[in-house]
């Protein structure tokens, strides 16, 4: 392995200091900023996310902010998704496509006020995008990066530290839903949100200068309930179904290839970013779908940097895009974006550094 | 310092397997792939570079392709700078400017075709950006991420190396100019390029499995002038004065700010993005620009992963982007990014970690 050069083309988060001191030892980088992803005790954070309460940086998780009369027109120009319903308060997740339908983020939408959105996004120049597109509309809004950078709590024992600090009014937050409000001066937004399926917030600071500050009341508060530092963790999403835009897709992924129709609607009005591209795609069936995988094996083989070539009877039919050793399953456990031919039940082959390696498709999720 | 995390959301470049084979040690993410920025032994790779050759990954500038009877429309409509006497086999660095005049990219744009472009770019989603555009123009153009990574072979014993593989053609292309051409059947462009000031080429690989091979005929070649591994170096380049877009440049910064003015040609047509803007700009006059400084102290000091605060009298002033060790000049050199007020010969002071440090404002570039 190696370690990673500092350079402020690269960004911390208002929790690095945090971070560092409780340990962190590996980090990925997330729209150019560092997402710690390990604090040295693997095991100990993935049980702490399925059992207990789990303290992340995701402060890489930033803000595209819409802001201005023509805020809400953009919000549903960029979405194709339909946001009429969306109300102030309301969180959607939402796939964002390219003009050929391709995803080319996921963020939440958080709805702040009739000329106020953010959509908190995954790995990818958002800004440059929604910029461009209001731009080329004439369209009267302004697009920025606001100081807003999200913590979350995660795990089954989360909504009890949220409670703790802020009150059982967050017990009644619905999915996706959010209040701003502020904790010893600090302005935050609460949401019920967050990367993995074990429950849980994700607490907006909007203050960069109290993320150590922010961190530590979470720290405090957390104690009785066992909370310790963690991360978006490969092995729980994994084993969620969770999507991972840029990881699991490519240039060509639509929202269909990967589970996400659900989170489009073709009836939105024409002028939505990709729409027609979509229709079209829906239209003549997307060419692969995204399964999951038990791969043969007892000893835990991540995937490293790059897909690996998936194929049946010799022949490729697609990509392991994911791979992970799975402490409940004890399993390497993968998704496979694959020919739509390729179906739950079939054996496959993955060719591995290690060489081929037996593989059965399953339906998402695992867990 | 941390370890990166594999993902497949980060990618290798085509010379991951060489460069881990050569000893890599640190690296940085740059487009989302893996940039090596060390390999163990500073020292020795910096004089390499000011003395010798060296040999880098930087698969990591990757290519925006542009395809079409309207592509170079587009390049021109993308581009704040001239294209109309750019000829094919000619390159040509471009400040890329959004709508607003913000500064988001600063590739070497080169002309394959009239109808084929590449855009090698700095670490920003120019992919997006572009179709968005084209699309929002009805353009009749393909923009795609093509199969061709970036060698860079750096320093004054470069060309020689450069010569020795290809021939002494390499001696008479002008900078920024390139030739399509292959060596033992692997397609490559030759382009005089390159992130120093120290002079060499850029080889681009055209086909992605045959990296390793690219990198050690050069390796293999350029023994006798004692090539060896290196990477884009942060002294070297802070010296010559090269600005590194996303690091000494923010979200407001035009390229006015950052010594840039002279690839800005203003009187390109209405329809480039952000000329309008740009024109503005310039008739009010940047509120910022950027000066180098050297700082006291003997002890190298380089900057993190943060813009620090440069004050002079007790007041804020700008930001210092970058700051390094100089060998050549035996002091932490970095660049200054302040109000128009400050002139080289000032004296200020930096807010460091370890206290205010006494700097002087210098003109760039050092050397």
């Amino acid at each position: 392995m190696f370690t990673i050069h500092p350079t402020a083309r690269l960004r911390p988060s208002p929790f690095y200091d945090a971070v560092v001191a409780e340990g962190m030892t590996a980090a990925s980088i997330y729209n150019r900023m560092i997402m710690p992803t390990s604090f040295g005790d693997p095991e100990a954070e993935y049980w702490r996310i399925i059992n207990g309460v789990s303290q992340w940086d995701v402060g890489c998780e930033r803000q595209v902010q819409i802001k201005g009369p023509d805020a809400g027109r953009l919000a549903q120009i960029l979405s194709p998704r339909d946001l009429s319903k969306c109300k102030v308060g309301q969180g959607k997740y939402v796939p964002l496509c390219n003009h050929q339908g391709t995803i080319i983020n996921d963020p939440i939408l958080l709805k702040l006020a009739d000329d106020l959105y953010w959509f908190s996004i995954a790995d990818s120049d958002i800004w440059v995008w929604a910029r461009a597109i209001a731009a080329e509309r004439g369209l009267d809004v302004e697009v920025s990066e606001p100081d807003v950078s999200p913590m979350a709590i995660q795990g089954p024992k989360g909504e009890d530290v949220v409670a703790s600090v802020f009150g059982d009014w967050v017990r009644e937050v619905r999915y996706f839903w959010f209040r701003e409000t502020e904790i010893e001066g600090i302005p935050v937004a609460v949401q019920r949100s967050g990367w993995s399926k074990q429950g849980g917030f994700e607490i907006y600071l909007r203050d960069g200068s109290k993320g150590t500050k922010l961190w530590n009341i979470f720290k405090e508060a957390g104690k009785p309930f066992g909370i310790g530092p963690g991360a978006p963790a490969t092995a729980e999403r994994t084993e969620s179904g969770l999507v991972s835009v840029g990881g699991d897709t490519d240039a060509e992924t639509s929202p269909f290839d990967v589970r996400l129709e659900k989170y489009v609607d073709l009836d939105v009005a024409d002028d939505v970013v990709g729409i027609a591209a979509l229709r079209e795609i829906k239209r003549n069936g997307p060419r692969r779908h995204q399964l999951g995988m038990i791969l043969e094996g007892d000893v835990p083989a991540p995937l490293g940097f790059a897909w690996e070539e998936i194929r049946a009877g010799g022949r490729k039919i697609g990509d392991m895009t994911n791979c992970v050793w799975s402490r409940r399953m004890n399993a390497n456990i993968g998704y496979a974006l694959v020919s739509v031919e390729a179906a739950p039940g079939d054996s496959v082959e993955v060719m591995r550094d290690t060489g081929g390696t037996a593989a059965k498709l399953v339906e998402l999720p695992f867990l």
